[in-house]
């Protein structure tokens, strides 16, 4: 697949070299990481996009209604197969521009630095190094970044996405005896450490969101008026909401509030329990040893450090209260720091130009949930805005069997893009 | 191993017929369950013996010292072996006791019914529905029950059990959303199961120990002063629970309590939760539905059906305070009763005496938290007293790797059941 974009890319006359990132384990080379540039003007304003055209696995016998490695369009212009909204479609994308500004004699209005990568469905194994080394190298004309690989919040109107939650992910260990014991055997005559840590996780969070931490919303940024206005003019209804869960247990009925709860608040989620009996039926075990799971989503201004040391406070005061002869330690298994955009930026702004020209409407400026930790390294390494620019709708069923992307969202996308490039080259910086 | 027992049995003269229990899975016939006959004088008492022929796995791949299926004495006279203690020694026992009667040209004082089955490591599947059929059929001349199939409670001094904790063992599910989420992109939004859930479980008990369902002490019987009297007398410190524990985290270092608390008390494990994440690492996932697995060690005189209608009225009243969208219902998975035995019934006296005479000293007595379900269905289904009387000591490793008997064990076990046979034949049944 990297041999063929390289030469897809060639062949529009970009150039092209591979990044080798390493072997992921001793004699299994990483696949190349593709830097491209097309065009050189330094007159012009440069872009960096970004795209991965490795996929989730796939097969037939998964439960998919074609094959998922050969394109199959249905009457409705579905375009069904593994990758085809993410990302390899979006990553077309940017070479359909190219060739249709060569086709109607269009010099394109920016410089193009490209990266594609292939370990995108596997934590881009390799990438932030070669962000952090080719930033200031490769990638040191970037002027603004755009990615194109989430989707839209519904299926009818386009967004913008400017912010992500990050993820701070904790375990809580609670040791007791040497090894796992009979209940029957043991039961009443030992300090149980199940006991200890369900105590303590249901210290950290109760049911309707609300994170018990103390001082854990202290860090949390305002809202604005500007914020909530922006929120009010989403399109998004609760029904939706619920069709997504397959169920109405929410902690609101109010869309607006879900959003903001989704995007712009901290959450907390108890995973699971390592160590302790968690098949189906029924086992009369003593766990010794168990590792509570959660992980709390941070949002503007959280700081990460000061989140772990909240965390470590809380559940230490818990556990000396518990009053145990158990052991209990709490640790952080991994961090991803927030993201958040200015939406007012020029590369916004261009954006929403691109969007109503192309769709013929404003789009909604959106925020996600998740992490995408690619998107903040691309920021802080290069210095420059980032723009997360959708191409496909909340069905196309990413990661998923039957991942599709329509025809008209191909379509439109590729011109929203090729838009973007235009209104980018020309918006002010102000 | 079934046809090595008949034949030996057959060669020492006893009567001896398979009982086929049926099939285990279609095309898969469940070992036989022998059913024997040695004297038949109506002036004798009758007692009918249990054991089994059957053994857990064990491959030398396990770490064992020696080849498990080979039996190797060492220099200590440990006699190394899977089922040297669980239960083919105790089996042989009385095959021993037979031969030594005739090498020596006494008759046995009782007659003897036996009872040898080839599934106890799986759950004796068959043998309740043998005993049921066959207590008022082949079994009918029961005057006591005689099972060799449990531990000293140490390595010094003998007992004999007249007691076992039941098992009540529920699971609490609670289910929200369609399908598992995605933490970033729902957290915060959704009324999470796992929160609930571990909200639940911690009102079950304390870290102490301590039930915390109504009136589920109202059921437990009083403790008395003869009771109290029998435990200050057992043979067993503190120092030796904590070295079987690998660890100090014990809810009371009273030796005596400690006992109690695992004997003659009811307890409360949590073991685990089925459905939310359960493995090492991190994922970001909000379980969908969960489901919580603990269990109650009941004791005299706990009603088993009151006590599950005091765990659901429990649960029902804490899932109704958590004010919840979720769905939540508890649910008995298996339950079986406790078995107490009066430990001053002849079967008993007798085996002390036997005891007395081959050890020199008054045997402990003593119950188990754990269950044996089918001590206690011999017990109903023939009305006569049931005894256990054990013939190795703690440290013998049944069900884990280097299992052994001491020779010592088996040699004065095999004198202990003879004896017991003589005082049984006699002990004036009051």
């Amino acid at each position: 697949m990297a041999a063929f974009l390289k030469s897809e890319l060639e062949t529009l006359g970009a150039s092209v070299e591979y990044y080798y990132p390493g072997e992921q384990e001793p004699g299994l080379e990483l696949p190349p990481i593709l830097l491209g540039r097309y065009g050189n003007d330094p007159a012009k304003r440069t872009i960096l996009v970004y795209g991965h055209y490795d996929v989730q696995p796939a097969s037939i016998g998964d439960g998919w209604g074609t094959e998922p490695f050969e394109l199959t369009v249905d009457e409705k212009g579905r375009m069904f197969g593994r990758g085809s909204t993410d990302d390899k479609g979006p990553v077309l994308g940017w070479l359909n521009v190219i060739e249709a500004h060569q086709k109607v004699g269009l010099e394109l209005p920016v410089n193009l630095l490209m990266c594609f990568e292939g370990m995108e469905e596997s934590g881009s194994e390799g990438l932030e190094d070669l962000i952090k080394k080719e930033a200031k190298g490769f990638y040191k004309d970037t002027d603004a970044v755009c990615i194109s690989d989430n989707y839209w919040l519904g299926t009818t109107k386009p967004c913008l996405t400017y912010g992500l939650r990050g993820c701070s992910y904790y375990q809580i260990t609670v040791s007791g005896p040497g090894q796992d014991l009979h209940s029957g055997v043991y039961g009443g005559a030992v300090t149980e450490p199940m006991t200890d840590l369900t105590n303590i996780m249901t210290t950290l969070v109760d049911n309707k969101g609300k994170l018990l931490i103390d001082g854990i919303y202290d860090q949390v940024a305002p809202l604005t008026e500007e914020e909530r206005e922006r929120y009010q003019s989403i399109d998004f209804g609760i029904e939706t909401f619920y069709e997504a869960l397959g169920s109405e247990t929410v902690c609101t009925d109010d869309a607006q509030e879900t959003l903001m709860r989704r995007w712009r608040f901290p959450s907390l989620s108890l995973h699971g329990i390592e160590g302790a009996y968690s098949s189906a039926g029924a086992k009369t075990v003593i766990p010794a040893k168990v590792i509570g799971k959660f992980s709390i989503r941070t949002v503007p201004n959280m700081e990460l450090s000061k989140v772990t040391e909240l965390v470590t406070a809380h559940v230490n005061k818990v556990a000396k209260s518990l009053n145990t002869n158990n052991t209990i330690t709490v640790g952080l298994i991994h961090d991803g720091k927030w993201w958040i955009a200015d939406p007012n930026h020029w590369n916004f702004r261009a954006a929403a130009k691109a969007t109503e020209q192309v769709w013929g409407v404003k789009p909604d400026l959106t925020r996600e949930g998740g992490s995408i930790p690619i998107t903040l390294t691309f920021e802080e390494e290069t210095g420059k805005n980032v723009l997360l620019l959708p191409m496909g709708t909340s069905t196309d069923q990413p990661h998923s069997i039957n991942e599709k992307l329509d025809k008209k969202n191909y379509i439109q996308g590729t011109k929203l893009l090729g838009s973007y490039l235009h209104f980018v080259a020309e918006e002010k910086a102000e």
